[in-house]
């Protein structure tokens, strides 16, 4: 049995409805989806929508790790999760990639654990595509790691540009290393001398960028440590959720702006759903050996469907070839 | 002669008008203000407003400090430049606060030398009250050092508290520390340290906030290190530019979301205001000796006379007394 992608079919808060839902749009488009998950729960589900079909099929877990179980200590025990299993597909090549919105600390123990890192990679990262009126940014690292060292920064820029190479088939990403200042002298140590390893190495390495760019959409690729990429990531989101609020309660802070507002609904949700870091579906954690793709909490089917798209995209594209390639030359 | 506040009345990109016409603001609401500059070029700008009246004068400066010049080189080179003679007054108890919305870097190093930093800081930082749905959140250090120990962020929160105390008249300021998990075992080794200074010793203490928290207003003091808080302000002031500037395409997009637009557009502008960081006036370097604050460069009149009044006003209400407690207490 060979699948495209297997699928975390317990993960996410939305699960396993959201799931398997997003798993059969999927199989409509013509890719191959293991469930991976509680097999009575996931037949039913199946039941309920038309009995099985071609393209799905489902892989019996036992476990299931929760949401917001300490990850690394429940990867360890949890042999016979979804996440565990589903990983372990990958590894014996019975998948192509794995997909998760479930705990994202315990998937990423998890692939370490099982599949290990590419030959020569230091730390893998988590990356996530931003939307921006540029087009997409890719920020990297977003939490794989606390903290970091200069060198890892550096094969980070390398890796994050050829997946958005294989990704968005841009010939060579743009790169800025995210710091306070643009000058090469700027920022922290860390920046400086991860700014000294990049210049002149990396075709399409811009120099600093600051926190501004990233929201405008300045580069292909922003690189940082996860400590940094996880806090703008967050206060993205967070801005991004604020002020659609806001601009509804003004929209409804007098007649006129009510009749605005009304008017201006159909526009305002286009930009909404624009802004939808859900929409994103899956981004993958970069350096270790397989394809290992995580995804928002809060997905959605139409976002499960997209993340499994964005996997099974990634490994016919060449995503793991490329970024081996990237790391190679690091090294 | 003393005043309240010593302006820096050639900095900002907008000076000298703006930084006369808003000392002319805040000299009408009873604040004494003395403008550092060039005197041939600000006695022909008082001219040109009616003349010298009660409550401004003019203090001779002959030099002047570019806002895009290396800030630590010009600090010691340019002992004329008005940023210097400033800070000098205060030194000298002439002014009771200074105020710039030049170069950042050469003000923070001028205040350094010529201040020197209160009895028993570590360092200094700067700080900045942004808007939020639940009022101001302070969010310190956003720049005035590149890497930080615990100890220093510790101390940041202990003189970022006792700076809304008497700014916004809070008994308890909340305080969170910026890292990418709620738990006190989240993040890198120097959140995890800091954590364990504060907890049950900073009253008003939460523990960890996240990047979501800023945007939100959920504390009133957030405080991290220079590196990450400049990003932060950054990614800010970029999204929030970046999603007016979307919503007003949006808005021209079609004759239906014209109309809405145009209904919605004195709502939409109250909201734009109240989201625009010069409106914020200017913050003080926490932690030297001497009352020193600093504004965007982009500040116009308003803004000018706003950063005067928040001066005037932390000066009078015991800022730097309570800034001296606060650390008292942690050495």
């Amino acid at each position: 049995m060979t699948v495209d992608v297997a699928l975390d079919a317990m993960g996410g808060d939305l699960a396993p409805q959201s799931t398997v839902d997003g798993a059969l749009i999927a199989v409509a488009e013509g890719i191959t989806v293991a469930l991976v998950g509680d097999e009575q729960i996931l037949h039913a589900e199946l039941a309920q929508r038309g009995g099985p079909r071609d393209g799905i099929s489902v892989v019996h877990a036992p476990e299931s790790i929760a949401m917001d179980a300490n990850a690394v200590a429940e990867a360890r025990r949890r042999r016979g999760s979804s996440i565990s299993i589903g990983i372990g597909m990958v590894k014996r090549r019975e998948a192509g990639a794995f997909v998760s919105v479930g705990n994202t600390g315990a998937a990423m123990a998890t692939a370490l654990m099982t599949l290990g890192r590419m030959r020569g990679v230091e730390r893998p990262a988590l990356c996530v595509f931003l939307p921006t009126p540029g087009g997409p940014t890719l920020l990297l690292d977003v939490g794989a790691n606390a903290e970091a060292r200069p060198s890892h920064l550096v094969q980070f820029a390398h890796f994050g540009s050829a997946y958005v190479r294989t990704a968005l088939r841009i010939a060579e990403p743009s790169v800025g290393l995210l710091s306070i200042g643009e000058e090469a002298s700027k920022g922290s140590s860390l920046i400086v001398e991860a700014h000294r390893g990049l210049s002149g190495v990396l075709p399409g390495f811009v120099g600093n960028v600051e926190g501004r760019d990233i929201a405008l959409g300045t580069v292909d690729v922003v690189v940082t440590d996860g400590f940094t990429g996880n806090v703008v990531l967050k206060v993205l989101e967070g801005t991004v959720t604020m002020m659609f609020d806001q601009l509804r309660s003004v929209a409804l802070s007098s007649l006129r702006a009510r009749l605005g507002g009304a008017l201006l609904l159909p526009a305002v949700g286009q930009l909404r759903s624009q802004f939808d870091y859900r929409r994103f579906g899956a981004v993958p954690l970069l350096g270790v050996d397989g394809a290992v793709f995580i995804g928002h909490g809060r997905s959605d089917a139409e976002a499960i469907a997209s993340a499994i798209r964005s996997a099974a995209n990634a490994v016919r594209n060449g995503m793991l070839e490329a970024v081996g390639e990237a790391i190679a030359q690091t090294t």
